[in-house]
């Protein structure tokens, strides 16, 4: 899958973390004996880019081109929130070229930005199941899989070689050269950092859960292994700790939570449901395993919000028929976590579900199914699937999604009281992850996923991670920003708690057992009575 | 050559550049959920290392044996001059062992000292020929032959593998492994450094005369080379310019001109002689082609200061038979810089010599030869010399040394009139160098070479770039002291000078033409008279 040309969405001043220089070095003469490469920082300083550092294997290659440019050139430089490092030393030319990546490093999916930086430009997306999933498809498997160095080393490997693998060949069908790369950016969780640096992840899974390393120095992309890319800076946001990482805080970064006087939430349907909530002054975390069935990965036909992927449904009142849409066109495959939240909320609305989510009795209609498994639902007919099976959603499908919508709802609600606010001081929520780019919150607030409030504040921004990454590399600011939040985060912990399960069992119904907090949401005439006998 | 278990001689504060610090890690907990390193950065800091930098090829094997050690080790941490760096994590023991190399690149020879650094002690100290003379004796042949990338290539690594092979005997003859050393604290001339780091020296011997680099970053050894040494970090002393090497700044680190209120001058009689001036408000340098016949290289049976040599003389003034000092006992080799200087001024006050530097006519002594190129002078007799050939001093031989001496005067008294002083002004001078441990102050100002002065004015403190480097690695507050000593230093160019030139015609004589210069030398009656018709 793969995306071309769009703009980087920053709306901050231009800073780009990389900027092609033109130079004119004053000619040496015997009163100013200045070295070839201090002069070049002398002339780097007064143009207001100091400290500059050279790295110590390019000083000898920048001479010459120095020299062999007449001292009239263009000096790429990167900035490393301490000091500027010279990375190059180009011809003068009023076209400079000068690109980058944006990585985010997600648990199942690896996506790769290419960017044209002085232009804030994409030029492709590309994305790719993350490799390690071999070794275990959740980052648990993998942190075990890890824990002696050999185990480290493989895992570590195929990551390295993933990512270079699409990075090549994005340069090259984009006709770009290596030596124009002058930065990556990357984002992702804690094991996702901790693997993609080298570093032991085991303490992540332990009590009391202390990364390695919470922090990473901005290095040359060649000592991760990225040998291809000789001028690229590497920059990997920092983690809060073992359960908020660097996607959450890059997630931030991109919403603008931390630039806000407003309270703000983020909400990051991953692998977990990781939420956000803040504001210039304050910022909380929390996370919960309400993820893998919003993202389509637990229900028996779920699937990632990709091509071939189910993402809306509408059901027809009267013949309780579905319509639906494929993502790409063409014939389905499954359904994705938007799917879902539409096909429950529809099912909901014209009956097919009562408010428990059971299959309402007594209900007559072609697409109902009697399965070895209880009753179920036919979302696409055998003609409508890529593998020509019809595609059936089970009351147990329902059942495990519901438990995902009610662990989202319970979340937003406990951190939200955590801190002493209700749903309706938050002025916008942002929701990230590929979810986020296709779920409509009016379906999502029928179902009572989210918070029963104004369509209006509700934003989908889809792979926040990413756009941070992307963001950072066209603004440099960020660099002290995403520390800052880093520095801000409070973590709470939710996991283990009584006031949780409570909550939680009243979030299991459609909308919930508690109708006051959903008052835009219709509920059908004709649901279960005395809920509170079969609560 | 080797010298064993010295002390470095550092009479400021002890501010070693690396250090063993003993850490507790507060233990994780849930509550304090900083990630290993971090929580090593944050420790530090509160023992006042702030900030910390990990190099991200060290982190894993840091965070292991963090682990490893119970939050309970020895963190040995490097002082870089912005921040420290944290080189390796021991085991807990009373005894920590650190030990740096220190480095002088001489054109003629490699000198290392080995130095324990947490005792301020010279474990060893080896000297070996620069291998690099097989390309040209002299600089400037090198220089011309790395005019090539190849070329560079070969000189580069012909002094990289020449100093490993010497450090890597040196620690294994001393016992100590690999892994304690951890810092290589280097001083070269600025051609010696450009070849060190691998720069292109070709500007440095073409007008105007203008280095690649004159200020070094510190850097990991193994980026230099020095793979075997995973944790030491290299430091190069900084160049003023082409003529004006780190040498010469870790000279004035040794000898303090910079720490000193009173005028004080540094004379370091290499390949050159090269002068410093100044105190600690201001720095003046210039060289000159003064060094080769001083340090017994261009004279016939002239040789370095090392075993063989013959560095004292004395001439009986009634037989006019010498007797002499052998260094390291045995049979004479040749003759060094100092034993010419004595063998000239026993001459000269016993007669044999006239003040113009020739043979007295009509001289009897069975020591004295008429050989086809004029009379000559035997200073050992065959049984005396180690290949059983007579050691014969010629009129030629005398002619070159006198033009070195009067080189030597001449620069010393011309930059001191350049910032209009006079000798008399000058507190102390120090004569760095080989040379400078050998030679006797009161014969340098018979012969004229230097000024006359009272003696205690004079000090020879060896090779003053190595003791720099060694100080460097016991005193880190030198690091900033280096590079500001850098920046004072005005290079005064000397060369081409028609003033030079009649200095230099008085100053060839014995003592002078001018005796009122050297008032405390006694003339010898019987020298030829009516000196002005002669000159």
């Amino acid at each position: 899958m793969h995306r071309t040309d769009f703009d980087v969405p920053v709306k901050l001043e231009n800073h780009p973390l990389i900027e092609s220089i033109a130079v004119d070095l004053p000619a040496p003469s015997l009163n100013d004996n200045t070295a070839d490469l201090d002069r070049l920082a002398r002339t780097l300083g007064q143009l207001g880019r100091s400290p500059v550092q050279i790295a110590p294997g390019k000083m000898n290659k920048l001479v010459r081109k120095i020299r062999g440019n007449d001292l009239c050139f263009r000096a790429v430089v990167g900035y490393t929130g301490t000091h500027w490092e010279v990375l190059d030393v180009v011809a003068r030319s009023p076209d400079s070229a000068v690109f980058g990546f944006a990585l985010d490093l997600g648990t199942s999916r690896l996506v790769f930005q290419l960017i044209d930086i002085a232009r804030k430009k994409v030029i492709r997306e590309v994305s790719e199941k993350n490799p390690q999933a071999v070794w275990g498809e959740d980052i648990l498997s993998r942190i075990i899989f890890a824990r002696d160095q050999e185990g480290l080393a493989l895992l570590r490997d195929s990551l390295v070689k993933a990512c270079s693998d699409a990075m090549l060949k994005m340069i090259e069908d984009s006709g770009i050269r290596a030596h124009c790369i002058y930065a990556v950016s990357c984002a992702g969780n804690t094991a996702m950092s901790h693997f993609f640096w080298g570093l032991d992840p085991s303490n992540i899974c332990r009590e009391p859960y202390i990364p390695a390393a919470n922090t990473f120095p901005i290095v040359r992309a060649k000592e991760l292994g990225f040998d291809f890319f000789p001028n690229a800076l590497l920059y990997l946001f920092p983690n809060v700790g073992s359960y908020v990482g660097g996607d959450i805080i890059s997630g931030v970064i991109a919403s603008g939570l931390n630039r806000s006087t407003g309270i703000q939430m983020l909400i990051d349907v991953g692998t977990n449901a990781e939420i956000v909530l803040g504001n210039s002054e304050w910022l909380m975390a929390c996370a919960g395993a309400a993820g893998p069935a919003l993202e389509g990965g637990v229900v028996e036909r779920g699937m990632q919000a990709v091509s071939g992927a189910i993402d809306k449904v509408r059901i027809d009142r009267k013949t309780l028929d579905p319509d639906f849409r494929v993502i790409g066109g063409g014939k389905a495959s499954g359904v994705c976590g938007s799917g879902l939240i539409e096909l429950v909320a529809e099912m909901f609305s014209s009956k097919i579900l009562n408010i428990q989510g059971k299959f309402s009795t007594g209900l007559r209609c072609p697409r109902l199914r009697n399965t070895p498994d209880g009753p179920a639902y036919v979302l696409a007919l055998s003609s409508q699937t890529g593998d020509g099976r019809e595609m059936l959603i089970s009351e147990i499908d329902i059942g495990i999604f519901l438990k995902s919508k009610a662990a989202m709802y319970t979340i937003l609600s406990l951190i939200c009281r955590k801190v002493g606010l209700s749903f309706g001081d938050l002025k916008n929520i942002y929701i990230a992850g590929n979810f986020g780019n296709h779920i409509d919150p009016e379906m999502a607030v029928r179902i009572g996923m989210i918070p029963d409030l104004p369509l209006e504040t509700y934003h989908g921004i889809g792979n926040s991670s990413l756009l941070g990454a992307s963001m950072l590399m066209c603004n440099r600011t960020l660099l002290a920003e995403a520390q800052k939040v880093r520095d801000m985060v409070t973590y709470i912990e939710l996991n283990v708690n009584i006031e949780l399960m409570n909550e939680f069992r009243g979030a299991l119904f459609i909308p919930h057992t508690d109708p006051k907090l959903f008052p835009s949401v219709r509920i059908p005439q004709s649901g279960p009575q005395s809920l509170n006998t079969q609560v």
